[in-house]
């Protein structure tokens, strides 16, 4: 199949190129290298050495002989050029991870929250209405998050995108399926939410067939196909913003600084590897909807885990120590988390469990390039709230953090 | 108070601002006239002569010796002046009109569409970054709609804003109260619903004091302002993108033009003078929520017709003739519409009746102004999807039905 891969530069939309072009897909990578870009802005880089997208798809060819290619092009910005693209091209696949992904860059300043919005919706209807306006009945798969649900405790399993609820009326209640209420914690995750609702209306309106994948947080580096080459490397973000729990974790004990748990860490997050988020895309692929099907929701994520188990996980393995810090977020202290997943399993997910795949990174990744690490940019200070922000003692400087490692 | 009314040019904004003008609030008008803009781009105007904004605002301060103050700022696209001119300005309260409104205009081609929903979302959440910003505690209100609903029977009435659903655990049913779910039909409808998602967010998040006023469709001219003077009057839509159904069965029987009912006619909607319109917006000034608590709906509306009652309630006063056409919108043919307002009429509402205005509706303003009107530009041509404008003869002459008055 020809796949669009919009956002392919990126930390899953890099290693999901690589799979399915080594499945023998023809592969385009379409990006606007937004995520480089703000590397520069924050003064941040990838842990691992990451060459240009130019020069990564050069060596795949080189390992694999296989092509792909890499289109410079902005979704938000550049309607007409998007359009024209996908006239051209026609890919029987679009895999959407074109936004920007970091709820704490998000919530940075109003810039960075204007940006966010401004950035992700555009880019998701721009999209949609080029698919309509272009006529491709193309298999639309979008990245989306289980952070759209909110973190509250509901008791209850989160199901796979759909709600059944009953409407009380006059003749007696009334059954109804709907979207699972959405409640997200950050701008990052709205936009993901509003991405729903742009997805409900256009799969209604124009039959486009769309999957949307509810991810829970990815961990690890590697997938098979990276692996092959040092230049097909994976990036790897220990940031304070783009830098996911998991990682930071790993990254923190490699460095001996100390694991740091934002809150009581009773926050329990939903979690998959990278290896197993390439694979799931591969296997929505297999079970497209048919044209006037709803949105088929998947909730791609493996396993859940409370923050401070994690913590007390990668600091048994590593022996390093935990420090508890006041939460930048505004979010509940503690919640419980059940997600469903059984669709997934049902197409054959083999899951790769966190317990087993963990000390491999650690050896892998986080000590071998430990050198680059620059530990001013490990805190994580992106308050939610101005009242956060001066509760808060983010130690830019990590000096406090510094002295207990 | 001050207040700022954003959008303050158009059709119900302008009446709002001459109404709370008038109580004796200090009012200003921040629009960018993207609405005037849109009648150059269409070739329609307003059946009602319409001056400049500066010329109403000089009218009325001779007429009344209040001052009603304009600021050309575009809410999408300028954010950073939206922010300095809140700064400056620190309103008590925002009302927020400024968002592209007509669900024909958003469906006529994919520019439309993204140009809908680039400026109705970035403009709500520019809004909403820039309040968060500037640490403004303004009562935010907003003119949102009844179609974010979508129009399928339920067989119950829409409560205001929110639904109590009961989530089935392994502990027994937790009920849980949730926004109503929305089903957006156009690409208009879903910028407001993708408005509700934002206002939860800024809510929860900040604290910003939000009401979110479901609107059904507005009917009728004139309100007790914009009648002291001729160029006071508000503006009148008769085209097919902008006009409103009533107005339109209005204008067309003054012309001898058939009623065109779309489809059966058994669509069922809601309706609002907008004398009434604007009395619920002081309404919802009085009873503005507290920092902390969720967005306040109110539906803004005070009966609910079918189309092709409305069409026959028309040509029986009037003596025109009904004519039916296939239906332009992606709809359901037939459908009920039940809709609580009991927190307009607690408030003091005392609803304008279709029955009894219609008639002054008829004589002062479609007849009066007959002669300015474009017969071109009363059919309804923008089409749902392709299919639907193929099937669609959209006789964009009229000629079909001028053989039929």
């Amino acid at each position: 199949m020809k796949i669009a891969v919009l956002g392919g530069d990126g930390f899953v939309g890099w290693p999901t190129s690589l799979h399915l072009s080594n499945l023998g897909h023809e592969v385009h990578i379409v990006d606007n290298l937004s995520r480089r870009w703000i590397d520069t802005e924050l003064g941040v880089q990838s842990l691992t050495p990451m060459d240009s997208i130019q020069e990564r798809c050069r060596i795949w060819r080189q390992e694999t002989g296989r092509e792909i290619r890499f289109h410079l092009l902005d979704l938000a910005k550049e309607y007409e050029r998007v359009k024209q693209w996908l006239a051209e091209e026609r890919p029987d696949v679009v895999i959407h991870f074109a936004e920007q992904r970091a709820a704490p860059y998000s919530m940075k300043t109003d810039r960075h929250k204007v940006y966010t919005v401004g950035n992700n919706v555009n880019a998701t209807h721009n999209l949609l209405a080029a698919l309509v306006e272009t006529g491709i009945d193309a298999h639309l798969v979008h990245l989306g998050t289980m952070g759209v649900y909110g973190y509250s405790s509901v008791g209850a399993p989160i199901p796979e995108g759909y709600l059944d609820v009953e409407i009380a009326t006059p003749a007696g209640p009334r059954g109804q399926q709907i979207l699972y209420p959405t409640k997200p914690g950050s701008i990052y995750h709205m936009t993901k939410s509003l991405d729903q609702i742009l997805f409900q209306f256009y799969a209604q309106n124009d039959g486009l067939r769309i999957t949307d994948l509810h991810q829970g947080i990815v961990w690890g580096t590697h997938t098979d196909q990276t692996r092959r080459h040092p230049q097909l490397i994976n990036r790897f973000d220990y940031d304070g913003d783009y830098g996911t729990v998991l990682n930071r974790f790993l990254i923190q004990a490699a460095i001996g600084y100390p694991l740091t748990v934002h809150g009581t860490g009773g926050q329990t997050r939903a979690f998959i590897h990278v290896q197993d988020s390439v694979r799931c895309i591969e296997l929505a692929l297999s079970d497209a909807p048919e044209a006037g099907e709803r949105v088929k929701i998947f909730n791609q994520m493996t396993e859940t885990h409370r923050v401070r188990d994690l913590a007390e996980l990668v600091a048994k393995i590593t022996g390093a120590t935990v420090a508890y810090l006041p939460n930048p977020r505004k979010e509940a202290d503690e919640n419980d988390l059940l997600v469903k997943n059984d669709q997934f399993l049902a197409l054959g997910l083999d899951p790769i469990r966190l317990q087993e795949g963990l000390l491999s990174e650690v050896v892998d990744v986080a000590k071998k390039f430990a050198h680059r690490i620059d530990r001013k940019r490990v805190p994580a200070v992106s308050a939610w709230t101005r009242d956060i922000a001066r509760r808060v003692d983010h130690d830019p400087e990590g000096k406090r953090l510094k002295s207990v490692s």
